[in-house]
């Protein structure tokens, strides 16, 4: 196994700690959760009783590959607790996620969550976000204009492509890949690029995280919101 | 003619008549525009050049049946004017819209014209906003967990429902009517709306008309933003 699987499956089976009896838990995408998500099974073999809310089909897959029940998002109000990768971990535990496409549902489950929990192996902390390409979800409908718009906030949009194809969210939207380069204020354009019409979600998750589950070398280090 | 009927076409056509050679127009939605779009292809037959970007399939077709030429949306970065109607018109010009469900693609239009004309009869003027129950657009994944956060603004929400099924928007989303009742703040609700995750766009339109034309017994009224 690569130095980098491992220092996922540390982290991913470290968080499945977190979860106790009766909790109701979100569960995010990419390939550490996978390995929060493999624990978790053995866990519920072992007798642990919980529910799982998937952000992903993948994830959904995993959940019954392991033996995690599952429960619809629509029959719960709050969850106890989601645990989710991230693409960039920056300043105030703010982040950029959506690299995998799926940023709506995962902020959607944090949003629901009582406390959220990102595990990221090392190379994900930076000092500044934005070396990462922002994910931004838009509506197909003037996608173009919306781009246009987006553009003037100081970066030059891609349409994210999948197999020579145009990508298509879950919720049948497009992504727009944005380069910004280093985001000084991760709020102020959040909410710029919020109120821009065509825009329906960032991949900016600000002051939503609770605690970043970090694997290094070969320990395990935890960032708690101050 | 009833004679709600006879101010929508005095006030639709009088609209039509701000429309110049060359222009490239957004075609609104609603019974008002259905005139405006008629007396736009009187024009046409006449020689008027003008090329139309409709905001609905419905307003499309009027179009055809009217021969008014038309463009596809992605073809145009700006458009000259867009003419559209309005459920209702408050302070500073700030509009409620989105009562026949196209409330997004009508603001995508407006927002990317160089002028807003608003044409409505003039039972649509309110001193305040929010008799109108307040269309929201909203992700379907996780609605329930949406509208529970904009009930916590101050109303109790409705999903939309047609003929006994659940309203599908063009973008294949759900509305939600927010009885408001009375707001104070339009430019606060839109804002707190948006920042909810799950809500696409609201039908407050703030500071985005330039002008109304309003038809009033016999005769039509024209107020400009100031």
């Amino acid at each position: 196994m690569k130095e980098a699987d491992q220092l996922k499956k540390l982290v991913g089976e470290a968080a499945a700690d977190d979860i106790k009896d009766g909790m109701t838990v979100g569960l995010g995408s990419g390939s550490t959760v996978y390995w929060m998500v493999k624990k978790l099974g053995e866990k519920v073999k072992e007798g642990l009783q919980i529910q799982g809310v998937p952000t992903s089909n993948t994830t959904a897959e995993w959940a019954r590959e392991f033996g995690v029940p599952l429960t619809d998002f629509s029959k719960v109000q709050e969850l106890d607790l989601t645990i989710d990768g991230a693409d960039e971990v920056g300043e105030n535990l703010h982040l950029i996620k959506g690299g995998g496409g799926a940023l709506f549902r995962e902020k959607v489950v944090a949003a629901a969550a009582k406390e959220l929990v990102i595990i990221v192996d090392g190379s994900k902390l930076v000092s500044h976000l934005g070396e990462f390409a922002l994910p931004v979800e838009v509506l197909p409908f003037g996608w173009e204009v919306t781009a246009e718009q987006i553009s003037n906030l100081g970066c030059s949009p891609t349409l994210r492509t999948s197999q020579g194809e145009t990508y298509i969210t879950d919720n049948g939207n497009y992504i727009l890949d944005c380069p910004f380069g280093q985001i000084t204020d991760p709020e102020v354009l959040h909410s710029e690029l919020k109120s821009i019409v065509g825009v329906i979600e960032t991949g900016l998750f600000i002051g939503m995280a609770d605690k970043i589950v970090v694997g290094k070398e070969d320990k395990v280090e935890v960032i708690s919101k101050t």
